[in-house]
Order: C-alpha cells, then sequence, then structure tokens
C-alpha cells in the first residue's frame, strides 16, 4: 500500500492535476484543463471537481492498492488557510468563495488550500529546483508576478496568508501603477502583459522588428520570448530590460532574505542565458556580496507540475504528515 | 539566585552596555561611552571590555547573589556568527576582526555575536514595542538603514547571516546612488546623512528655513527633526519626505512578510506624528489590504537599551537558553 495525495493547481488560464506520492518520489495522472472563468465560479468547480476525479480513477488503474489522503488546492489568493475560503481573485472575478468545502465535499476527501504561488514554490523546494535547500525565495512570472518564501525548511505565510508577495515590492517608488494600487512594483514590469506592453511601447516608439508583424492588440509575452529566441534584437532588449527589473527585485530579496537559492519559474525562464546572464549580473552589483555569494539563481525545473506537486505538500504539511 | 547576561551594543557612534535579567523583566548598570574609533580597534575593545568589567560591577553590587551566564555583544557589519567574526564594518574600520573572541576572554565569559541591528530589533520584540507577537521587523534609522526580521517568534539570519537589511532595498531602481554600490536603496533617502542631504539641497535651491542658518555642512538630521517639531515647514516636508520613502519600503515588507507589528527605531521616531501620520498612509496606499489590515506600524519602545536587551537575548538563543 502507498499514500497519495491529489494536487490541484488552479490558474487564470489552466487548472492542471495530479496525484503526487506522499514521499514526492511519483507523480501520476497529470492532467490540465482550460479554467474558463467567464463560464462563473459553479463551472469551474465542476471542471476541478471532474479533473480530480479523472486523476483519481487514473491512479487506482495504476496503482490498485493506493490509499488517497486528501486533496491539496493552490489558487490564486489572497486566501484563508484556516477556513479554505478564497478572499479575492481578481482573475477569476471571486470573492469570498469557500473553494476547499466545495472541491473536498464531492470528492469525499480532506482538504487544504494555499496559494498558487506559494505552491509552485513549495514544489519547487520539494521535488524541483531548490530540493535540499533550507531557505529558498522563489518568483512566478505569468500574467502577475508571485512568489513564495521557504525559511527554515518551511513554507513562510506570515500574519494572515499574504506573506510572499514578492511581485509587489516597490522598485520604483514614482514609477508604472501597478495593478494593485501602488506605484512602481516588480509585476508593472516583469509580468507577462507587462513585458508585452513594453515591446508594444518600443514598436509605438518607431524600433524595427520582426514584433512589427504581429498586431500589437494581440502581442504577448511569448511573441517576445520567441522573437528574442529567432535573435530579434528589439525582443532581446526588452528580455534584457526584465531582466535587470527583476534584478532590483531579487537583489532586494537577497538583502533582506539571505537565502541559498532563488528560483525563477514561468515562461520568461525560455529566454534562457538571454534572461538569466544579465539577471545574475545586475544581482551581483545591487545585493550585498556575502548575500550573492550564498545565492544561486536559477530557473524552475519542474514546469508545468510544480504547482502540483507543492499543493499536494501544502496539503499534507496542512495536516501534519510532514514536520520541518 | 537570579541569572543575568551582559548585553553589549557596540555602533559607530557609542557603546552602550547593561546586564539583562534571564527572563528579561530586569535590567541594571545600564553605561555608555563614546566608541571613538578613530583609535583604531584595539582601543575600542579595551573600551567595550572596561565598560563590561564596571556594568559586572554594579550588577554584583545591586544583586550579590547574581550569576552571570556570558555576554551578548550586537555589532555593526556582516558577520559570522559561528566564529564570533566581524568581517566588514565600514563605519569602524575592520576587516576580519573576531570581536567575540577578544571581549570574552579577558572577561571570562562565554559569549555570541550578532549584527547590531538584528539585536535592536530582537530587544523590541523581547521586552519592548513588538513583545508578544510572532511575525515582526524592524527599522532601525541612523547613520544607516538597518533592521531585522522576527518570524515564527525566532530572529531570523538567512544562509549567511546576512538577512534582515531592510535599507537595502531598493525603492527607486535608477535613485540615488547608495555607499553600499547599489542605485536607489531606501538607506540611501532615510538614513540620518540622507535626510540632511535633502534639507540641504532645498536650502541649495533657495528654499527660506530656519535650518538655514546652519552651516550647511554641520547640518544634520537632527537639526532637521527640531526644526521640524519647531514647525518650521522644510524641516516638515523633509520628514514627510522621509516618511513617504520609509513608507515605500515598508510596503514591501508587508506584501512580503505580512507581519503583525513593524517597528521603527531610531532618532527619526522624535517627529511623532509628523513621521508617522504620512508614513502610515503611504503604506496603506500600498501594501496590499489584508497585510496593511493585518499590522501595526509604531515606535521603538526602549530607546537607548533595546540593543542591550537583543544583545542579551542573542547570547541566550545562540547558546540555547530559550526556545522559541
Amino acid at each position: 500500500m502507498t499514500r497519495w495525495v491529489l494536487g490541484i493547481d488552479l490558474g487564470g488560464t489552466n487548472i492542471v492535476a495530479g496525484a503526487v506520492r506522499e514521499d514526492g518520489g511519483a507523480l501520476t495522472g497529470l492532467r490540465a484543463e482550460l479554467t474558463q472563468a467567464v463560464e462563473g465560479p459553479d463551472a469551474v468547480v465542476a471542471r476541478i471537481v471532474a479533473l480530480g476525479r479523472a486523476v483519481l480513477e487514473d491512479l487506482r488503474a495504476e496503482v490498485p492498492d493506493a490509499t488517497v489522503l486528501g486533496v491539496g488546492i493552490g489558487a490564486p489568493g489572497p486566501l484563508d488557510r484556516a477556513t479554505g475560503v478564497v478572499r479575492l481573485t481578481p482573475n477569476l472575478g471571486w470573492v469570498d468563495m469557500p473553494l476547499r468545502a466545495r472541491v473536498c465535499e464531492p470528492l469525499g476527501l480532506a482538504g487544504a488550500l494555499d496559494n498558487d504561488a506559494n505552491c509552485a514554490v513549495l514544489g519547487e523546494w520539494w521535488q524541483g529546483a531548490a530540493q535540499g535547500t533550507r531557505h529558498a525565495i522563489g518568483f512566478t512570472l505569468g500574467t502577475g508576478v508571485g512568489g513564495g518564501i521557504i525559511m527554515d525548511g518551511r513554507l513562510y505565510h506570515g500574519a494572515s496568508d499574504v506573506a510572499g508577495e514578492v511581485g509587489h515590492i516597490t522598485i520604483d517608488a514614482n514609477g508604472r501603477r501597478c495593478k494593485c494600487g501602488n506605484d512602481g512594483c516588480l509585476e508593472a514590469y516583469a509580468s507577462g502583459p507587462a513585458i508585452a506592453r513594453r515591446a508594444a511601447e518600443a514598436l509605438a516608439a518607431g524600433a524595427v522588428s520582426s514584433l512589427g508583424m504581429v498586431d500589437p492588440d494581440q502581442l504577448t509575452a511569448q511573441h517576445v520570448y520567441e522573437a528574442a529566441a529567432s535573435g530579434d534584437p528589439l525582443a532581446r532588449d526588452v528580455v534584457r530590460d526584465t531582466a535587470r527589473y527583476l534584478g532590483a527585485g531579487v537583489a532586494a530579496l537577497l538583502n533582506i532574505f539571505n537565502p541559498e537559492i532563488v528560483v525563477i519559474c514561468g515562461g520568461v525562464t525560455l529566454a534562457g542565458e538571454g534572461l538569466f546572464g544579465p539577471l545574475r549580473q545586475e544581482v551581483a552589483r545591487r545585493a550585498f556580496r556575502p548575500a550573492v555569494d550564498a545565492c544561486q539563481i536559477v530557473p524552475g525545473a519542474l514546469v508545468p507540475s510544480a504547482g502540483v506537486y507543492g499543493a499536494a505538500r501544502a496539503f499534507l504539511e496542512q495536516h501534519g504528515h510532514v514536520h520541518a
């Protein structure tokens, strides 16, 4: 008999789910579906439950003696772990949604809820790029910029489960307005939409680039990464500037946290050394030498399953199955 | 019989020492002397040892049955707790100074070394403004801007004892050059010298102020606080701007750490509501609502003994006399 946890990673675009063995050494039944938040919360919850059931069927087919301990759910936040309620998710349009209960009850499983970015970082720490470290910081670059903090071998949540919002540190007090209402957040420069916007602004200002062939309203960060990979100079500049903005944020976290490792997750890591070269340079220029010397800066290793691993681990931590 | 710890707070300007009872409930023999770093490390070490001896004499006179467990030393700079060596202190001009050994041996006591700003915050958490909280951040505003982080009831040190350098988060990626080499650190705006410099710049640009009577080369942050207290408009503007810069840094830490309390220590707190009013406003404008709602922002309560309490507590923590 082996013990397993169902891990569900709910994002604004996709829902990803899989079954993770209690020791983290195996993942099975990995599946994904579009979130389609426009259909409303009931439809999304129904999709999550159906996806979970399909994963559990896969698991029973593959591992007939599997016991399922419960389900961990990573969701955009802020949220309340104690009650399992998602307080507010601008990307999904939800307010005070009792997501844990609504997923657990139909599945007949115990459950745990945690922030999606926290889960991605926890997954990378448990089974991915930050495995074996005690002090790790992760950044998740996507529609927004999120992250998570592992300190002394535990995911850190703070006083009211809001900790880890590394995308909302100010890197320019008088800079670009962020969706959160603050000025000059890292997210306003390094999220996918911000990357696309900076490319569109450069094109509008007359820059010559293969990106000029894309309808400006349709331009995405993915276009920028692909063009940079093909050697387009404007796209390379946009990636290099992204690395510099990110470098200011990462350097601040090195000076505050002195972590052993910083893991960068998300599509932007496809840019490889085009991102990581200038990022490491910028961090070395900005942060304290002993903090720089102590820290590696690496891409995530578990795309697309980091959030599934992390959601499963969050369940294990919240239900006392693991001890730091 | 009661058990006591000698606490020593070594700063660029002053050395403060006192004896703290193991439970933190009493402090006796508090004494201070000028550091006079220009006389070189041997002279400073001799002064620390003499000050420590004087405190121990006071203690024995007042509490004849006192047992002294050891000495905790708070010192500037990156340092190595394991070896007790101060790696680098620009303000004192020391490199790789084995301070713990050099103080402990003549006193015949066991010892512990920790960062001075960490100690001030630990003191405020143990016996001062942040008593009773689990998650606290402190800022020390003086010649530099330092700080410390208490998480889950423990002082956080990071991978190589550098954690807590909250003065060296970037608040303006293209802003003022900081002494640390980075651009736009909070310290470059909110340290004492930075506050004086901003006032001097405003005067040079033609602002009318009672500060105009001070020789610009002699202008200090203290002059600014005093003039602000007397209602001088320029000085009030400088304090309000300080609050805004500090607010950008504090807001970033709220979004990252979600602490229950932020303690602001240092001379700038003399400005009272002239500082804390706009500071709280700026933080509320910038940080996530659940993080703002969870957090108080208060002045330190233990001037000038926070660092002495904290150094004593650091000794107790490093020598296993307390458990979080």
